[in-house]
């Protein structure tokens, strides 16, 4: 491939993406180059223009091109009610269930000492200036359900409680849908405790 | 993530990538957004030059910047043997062999009626022309072993042959490293006929 520099600089860019090898790498650059060169130009714009124009929401820190998000800009939504999220991936899930009408925090990640990634780079400090402005009643701690994610919410929870806040997590238990004979026992575990 | 139009323009940008789906395309915005904007730029660089510069060569009908390839224009290699190959990863794989000093033929893909890829589209024409050229001497078929790169070997074969051009294909046979007991039955009969 040493033919054509531009094809291997391509080939090398595409290489940054997560999940990207430098055969499925190779593929995409074919595949771009043979049969969609309109796509290639409409990805080399929106790359652009999100790399230029998306930034962090002043108030809940997700992406947006504004300085404050639509969501957080609402004013149907309860204020009282702040839920805290790791990425906008997670916001979008909640939302499209319909069952949440307050407001959120983006984390933009989950406390990982191994990476690095201490309560500084999740905006600790941030989240505890929003969630003390007199109108948020409630936080909701929606992190992932895994060891990083419960650990970031053990932690945020003992920061919020120490400022007085009523702290709540997303309830453990049996998925909808499921048989017990096959949900692993540590969720029926917790199910049980959690009984209501 | 209706907040933000420039990051749903993306990810459905990237749903263009072959292999992408919406997960993956969210997780690449999320990643190039958070982590990677430099990368986020670079790819976009990348992706408008190669649209832009990068064509096929007149010769080989490989991707090339130039009129006609780097290969092509070799003064060292042999012209009188013309390797015939479905696109340029295998034209990468044989060069990467060091075992082939002849010059390249690129279909850009194989002959699959069913997707509407004929003998134009694969350019039988133009190889046509190619062999004819007085030099070519022997026209080395080097399409994929399965199905379809079988099936375009034959007719690409039945042509040439026609012009009284000397078609040959690359050996079937056991690969090396391999142990017979775990090479497949039709791989160990064609090895068998082919014996040397």
């Amino acid at each position: 491939m040493s033919s054509t520099n531009a094809l291997e600089v391509l080939i090398q860019a595409l290489r940054r993406l997560p999940g990207v090898g430098v055969k499925s790498a190779q593929r995409m650059a074919f595949h771009l180059m043979q049969h969609d060169r309109a796509g290639a130009e409409a990805l080399s714009a929106a790359l652009h223009d999100a790399a230029q124009n998306v930034h962090h929401c002043a108030r809940c820190h997700t992406f947006t091109e504004d300085d404050i998000c639509s969501t957080c800009l609402d004013p149907e939504r309860d204020a009282s009610r702040l839920c805290v999220v790791e990425t906008p991936a997670d916001q979008s899930a909640l939302e499209r269930t319909g069952a949440f009408k307050g407001l959120y925090f983006v984390l933009m990640g989950r406390l990982s000492p191994l990476d690095g990634i201490g309560p500084k780079e999740i905006g600790l400090h941030k989240l505890m200036e929003r969630a003390s402005d007199g109108v948020v009643q409630e936080v909701i701690l929606a992190t992932n359900f895994n060891a990083e994610g419960e650990a970031t919410a053990h932690v945020l929870s003992e920061a919020l409680k120490s400022r007085g806040l009523h702290v709540t997590r997303l309830a453990r238990g049996v998925p909808v849908g499921s048989e017990l004979e096959y949900v692993d026992l540590s969720t029926i575990a917790h199910a049980l405790v959690d009984r209501r």
